[in-house]
């Protein structure tokens, strides 16, 4: 099977153990992650191939953050390493009604200092089937956003999916262009984006119609419209009960028709970083391998609902687990 | 007071800390349990002498699985040191809709290459007033049936009660014998047997008449009038609503009646394993200690609901702790 | 902003990690608390300057224990380093329906030998607006009492508002005076103290009228009645559903009228130790801040909410967490 | 083999992990360990029938200092479980110039209060063949000492051997005895005393000779004139290097003779706590074992070595590991 | 640069942490490990393209330790998972005069089960220039040491250089066959080996010469004149001080001359485990990187001295440590 | 006593567990540390009034950086809460010839934007009697170089001493201004300065003259020659057998003569870091305190000595610990 490839930035992530807050502990736990990298992991767990390129410092830190996507299974060759420093972020998990929340440390990383022709983007692509970035890669330099420009295109010439999560974050775009002006084109290159109603509005000003019944349909039928490329625009509902209950339903649009899936409640959260990217790969997946768009949505909100259950950013559920969800045993019973 | 005696094989359990999974994990925290082991250390905790026969390679690990046992206060004296290797199992606890895993090591183990003239059972029962043996025993290997059939010879003819979690795992009975063949001789000589529907079916090829109301009774009534000397079936229904949230309710059928105990919800579960385990040692002291059948069967589902809450295979919980569920206070109040 | 000042014994507190229980641990983690400290390092935490006075052992311990506070911004220079041992409690963590359990090892600790000519109350308070107190101080020993009984007389003497939580337990007073003729005294120098119904009837004798429907208001009336300087009685109305989850009130009689709270649940609790003690931090913090005694008691009770998510004794959270909670959002949202 | 029984207090040990101090742990590790117990639990290892005799105050604390000799073999069957407290103490572990700390905290535990009639020492002694007890016990409390005098009295009736480490605290004798008064009546009934030069000078004033060459020898030859049933007085001769680095000889007089073994040294030392103990183990073992008392005192002095290598306060070292050593081999070679 | 390939099982290793005993340890540290996959992993550090080909479980447990390889790098892509269990190995890792040990616990692994048809060497040594084994694998079992010899005869064939660590363990031959029957014939294929004055006399019965000064080169001399193909033998010479100490010297006879390095002190040690998989990755690095034989026989045997200073079966030093060391610096002074 | 004020940027501290090396861990340690701060929290610790002038990011990593000094006693009152993110620095801790390694990531740190406006230092140092920096500060930024110009200008006006250790390090000054162009003037405004003959060569070009038997002493002579303010000129000389074992001896020019100490052996070391900072602590200390300057070296270089047993950057000896050791006790004998 050809490769699923994946772009962007992987951070070291630390936090302290437990629930212990930043101001109360003596040591931090590492993972790794990035939101596209976590998608290219969790597809390898899922049997897909898929290699992540991206760059990291030339030092024993950006050696230590390969090698856990390479323990993953993830084609890691493509990997440049040049430049400073290791993005970083930090997490501190909450509980109940105490939020969760990350410290970012990840300006002037060797990935924001990248520059688009260390990467040969067509040597890279060659074996591939489908392309994923996200809009985070975009917010972190003007060359990260021109490799990634340079990425779609050649994803395009030679027709291989791309697939994006816009993910608008604000306070990442400090490099001197506005989001409003890099992601449109961007995005006109895509086949499936991941938006939700508030990236529609702050990335595209588009809003729901004033009487629509299904906001997320009516935001979905505008990006179609506006990005005639675009087939798809999924998302995840997520109602936060509390740090450790959520409850997630996965929703889509396919250009004809608005689809649903069942909800899951997630009760305990051991960890909630990572859903999203869990969702995208779970969809991916579920393209390449159902039949139907239900299929693919319902295996996709599944496996980032068992994401929630796991430690670190990846999803390390196997598709007989996620399969299990899917043909609705929740039941948690032990497999002896 | 006298000796409850058990039998069987006790493994080191290894599981990664907290809810990480096999494939993420860097240590493995140890505990030690064995079906039968388990019973008899549950009981010690209770206050009522307990023996546990088995057989341990003559390494260190075996000296540290004795060891285990010895701590909790169980008479280790009749343990033989020998043979090649300690039976191992992998624990991976899950969360929410993750299920948890056990990876069984077991075969080849010292206590499966048992001879049952090692050991000798007039001696060792003869403080004895109650003998307790599971079916997985029998799984092991014939040697370990074998032993365990002289020991249920020996405890009818000394007048010691005998009571069998009859326990049956498929997987297990890979000796070349059938557990259809060879359990009903065993349970013949059982007073009290712990069989679900599914076992008595599986073992006995038992099922619900048609038409009842009441399948565990229906089961129970045909296992009594099948093996004449077994006075009472009893097991517990647990719902599995996730990995972290079960419910469990008592049940018997003491010849004449059906009784049960209210539904206990546990949540958060700490740790599922051995819960069965701590209901029959719950029932064994409510058996020696109460009037009725009632006590007996409300004090074991209590005790096996507090174990959930308890790390390790083994029940820790005290009397004090059990009768305190048993009064209505689940309330689990700080107690200064 | 001037300090508040709080007087009472700190403890090492040795608990077994996560859910085992003492029977089983082999390691044990510190954190150090006391009813009163864990009053003054909440308030650092909100920013209002505070200082405890207390006594330790001049040895690593003490200093270690006087250090942990520092630590959090309180201002220790009061203590003194006089006496042999460091005042001990030992917790264990219980889940769903199995309490945790405190075992204390305070007696004849370094505080219980305070002698009150060590403490310089004109000093100590020059800088002060409020001082607080608990019944534990006064249950420590004669000569903690009498220590407590020259600080309040000064605090009155310079106008400084005083805070108690009379906090009853039985098995501390052992000294050989009785809480029910110390204790008045040292109340009827108090604006504002915690009392429940159960401290009322065992310190003072009073209980709800027959016929009331209140039966908190019923007792803080007669409260304001018996100690006319007791402007406000408040108290948490905590329902115990189990070890795990507990649900949350604050209440208030205010010499007019009667004032609760919006309920709040906790599940998971990470740690109960200290709920008590955040909700006065919260209310002194209120009173000093805000200009109703709705928002002061509505703080109060969400600050205690927020404790229960947090780690050891001390509430760590900020006045910008306990106003998100205050403001209705407990969906513990993740915070980037 | 009839057993040893030994007479003392135990007690928790915390220790912060690795070389961290007090003022800088988070946690504190848990062995259990005192000076008689610790040779009751390195003969259970040896292989020697060993019982301790103690007093716990009765509660989990208690029941988790028990269960952990129990663990490793040592009869706790006459455990006394009354009183209020567990004794502590608290250890630092240095390193090269940096001193191993212990800060006691044992004042007012169970053990202090015991009371002479709670022991029934012609029950206790009656399997016996051997008695050990300590000048600590002694210096405990005057109740510990009676004890003490009690069992001494009826092991010489019994006709059992007798020995004691005198080893003399000047900081724990604080019950209004001096150790001068005490200690002589209880070593007057030994047949074994473990004493050092320091400790003849402070407990009998006995001093070397002024021209002695061997200063040991001239003091042991003093001890056995003055103390008739005293044949052999023993002690390790420590070089402390550092507190990485200790170099160990073994000495004896037997009343005729001088005998010393060759040095051990020992780098890096692992936890230097019972290193006396395991030397008085290993000479029990040895003296019930080996036809000479030179190759008794070599037993000792290498299973005082191989303890500096192990974890906690007790000798886990196996009659094979010890004889390795005093074949010759400190090689330390890899066993597969 | 064309890939080195070795084959044979690797192992989970379980470790108690620090220099704790198994009888006293409460969890275990997991790495992987085998004598050629070590070499693998090594070589893969040190910048060589590296195979390893194995057979692991069909499980987690495989899963984990063949990602655990694919982290350092190692191509895993021809591991058959297949069969029951992983091989295991416990450690305890002595200290001083105290002795490291190992408990294997290998037999019935799925490797040993391996059927040499399942292993198509004509593909997996097709872009390889150096085969690797161990005379483990060849203990192992008959098929193991079946696939063995197709190995050696299709890397023969090819032209690839073979070399192999000869390494007989007593206790592992245990599938009917005898090591003195099966290893001629496999060395016979060999170019390089590795080979104590101990393996060569229970293997091949060659002793060195009565009269000889250097007892290494006499047997070395009759190992290249009895196995012709063999045109290199190197071992290194171990001096064991102590558990914590050792002293490493790399000798090597090539076929005319004798060579060695000059003598490495390794104090602490911090993991002995793999040192000598480490001299061995280390002479094939420089074999294939150096001019002299000489400069590769010191690299080797100052990779291996590196080793001992590293947790885990594998070398983690790069090839810039390794020439520090050569160089002459091994005075460990900190790099900034 | 009046205070010891000391400025520069405190970094987090990331080390992996034990031995591990960065490419090997799931976890980070956190300590805090730097240059100048380490001196502040060492003379907190030796009882001297110290406080430490810094600027942190406003987030919760530098609270918990200033907390973690507050901890240690040195008055944070000054730090400047403003910026983006916390300097890092990453050290993985070597083992015999293995050398421990830093890897940095302090650029663009909130105190390397610090301003010199936000700090008033006649307020700052009104109640000081020494102001300590370091070259590491004049190397982060333009700013903090001018800072620390202010700071000194001030000192010199209100008559404090002024003490510096120039420690240059080639890879930090990259602001655009070379450290020979800054430093110098510096320099000029110091009573006490640390210099080797590698700083004075690199820094001033100062190089030992060609026939001079004492090359410290003679670069010491031409420093003050060129410095008239500098009176005192001190080192430690460090000899580094191996990253386990140091030899360390205190040297200093008075401007009349040359000072040394005896020699140190440190086996094994436990954190090699802020040994330098504990010399200079030590120095301030003795030259406050002690008659003599052999006696102030003696008192630095053992208490350099003694940080090398504890780990973290600040030395947590206290002065009895360190007296012990100049006294000549460096036997690490047990202290009960």
């Amino acid at each position: 099977m050809k490769q699923v490839v994946t772009f962007g930035e992987i951070m070291m992530r630390l936090s302290p153990p437990l629930n212990y807050r930043f101001i109360q502990t003596d040591s931090l736990e590492i993972t790794y992650g990035g939101g596209d990298a976590n998608v290219a992991a969790s597809l390898a767990r899922l049997g897909i191939p898929a290699a992540h390129v991206t760059c990291f410092p030339d030092n024993e830190l950006g050696q230590a953050a390969a090698q856990s996507f390479q323990r993953l299974g993830v084609d890691m060759s493509h990997t440049v390493f040049r430049g400073e420093r290791l993005g970083l972020y930090f997490l501190e998990v909450g509980a109940s009604m105490r939020a969760s929340k990350i410290v970012y440390d990840r300006f002037n990383s060797a990935f924001a200092n990248l520059q688009p022709e260390w990467l040969n983007w067509e040597e890279i692509l060659k074996d591939a089937q489908w392309f994923h970035w996200t809009g985070i890669t975009a917010a972190v330099s003007a060359t990260a956003a021109q490799a990634c420009r340079d990425a779609i295109k050649v994803a395009r010439r030679l027709g291989i999916t791309v697939s994006a999560d816009v993910n608008y974050r604000r306070n990442l775009w400090q490099y001197g262009q506005k989001a409003q002006d890099v992601m449109p084109e961007l995005v006109e290159g895509c086949d499936v984006i991941v938006c939700t109603e508030g990236d529609a509005d702050d990335l595209f000003g588009i809003k729901p119609e004033a009487d629509t019944s299904n906001r997320f349909e009516s935001v979905a039928k505008q990006l179609v419209q506006r990005f005639p490329q675009v087939q798809k625009v999924i998302a995840t509902n997520r109602e936060t009960l509390s740090a450790s209950h959520n409850r997630l339903t996965g929703i889509m649009f396919n250009g004809q028709e608005y689809i649903e899936t069942q909800a899951y409640d997630i009760v305990p959260i051991v960890d909630r970083i990572g859903g999203g990217d869990a969702f995208i790969a779970g969809f991916i997946y579920g393209s390449l391998t159902y039949p139907t768009e239900q299929a693919a949505l319902t295996f996709a909100v599944a496996a980032s609902a068992l994401k929630h259950t796991i430690h670190g950013d990846v999803n390390l559920a196997t598709v007989a687990e996620v399969e299990q969800v899917v043909g609705g045993d929740t039941s948690g019973r032990l497999l002896r």
